[in-house]
């Protein structure tokens, strides 16, 4: 075991912080050159909005605090395997590095389903770092669903 | 030869207004209960943000509009074929019908790529229609596209 990088602890804090307001916990962390620039988290009931997933957000916000739309110096953290709609974000940003967390085998875009970035069709494949924070995103989503049943 | 149907010619009219605008020319229309709630255009450039396609735009809008994350009963018009993001986000607000325009084979994710739709992993799957308003969905993006080589 060695400690987590900072991103992905905050990126677990945001999802635990999403739990508590009753929204599937799930956290993203957006670093430009070594700082974090968007910390955001799962928020489609809070924000009515079905798009609004963590990666989304943070994309959105990152975007926006540094003026333009292509984000080729950042790297993304997020908590959980990326869906298809926030794995097509992350290659239209044009991403450098994404590193998750937990795997998820049911919407994941990633390794699992639409394997998305493996497509003769996608335009942009960052680097790509898994199983960081694993255990910690796995039993918050476990946690959260369990509660909920 | 019929006429198009009035949502597809507004999605046209927000894609040439795009093309003005210097973004590629995609225009998208939400209709909710035979009323068009949500009219936008493809804005990335304008709006700092990767994420900022008509689709993108027109959900997230309808679903503010509507005041919930779900758009169970609303249709989504757009001029061309969706991309992966875009078909993700569709199936998250649980649109019932898309309708599209042009294909796009460079990168569409509906009947190219990934073809998302059709993924086990894929929770959501409107009732599809395509190539409605297609000739002048292509017209306009070949236009854009040669009048920037």
């Amino acid at each position: 075991m060695f400690p987590l990088p900072q991103p992905m602890k905050m990126a677990l804090a945001a999802a635990r912080d999403a739990a508590a307001a009753g929204e599937v916990p799930v956290g993203a962390a957006l670093v430009h050159r070594g700082q974090v620039i968007a910390l955001t988290a799962n928020a489609p009931r809070a924000l009515c909005d079905p798009t609004a997933h963590a990666e989304m957000l943070a994309i959105r916000e990152g975007a926006a605090r540094l003026g333009r739309e292509r984000l080729e110096d950042c790297d993304l953290w997020v908590t959980l395997e990326p869906c298809a709609m926030c794995a097509g974000a992350i290659a239209h940003a044009r991403v450098s590095r994404l590193y998750y967390g937990a795997p998820d085998p049911k919407g994941g875009a990633v390794e699992h389903g639409p394997r998305f970035f493996g497509q003769p069709t996608c335009h942009h494949r960052p680097e790509i770092y898994s199983g960081i924070g694993e255990a910690e995103a796995g039993a918050l989503l476990r946690d959260f669903f369990t509660a909920r049943r």
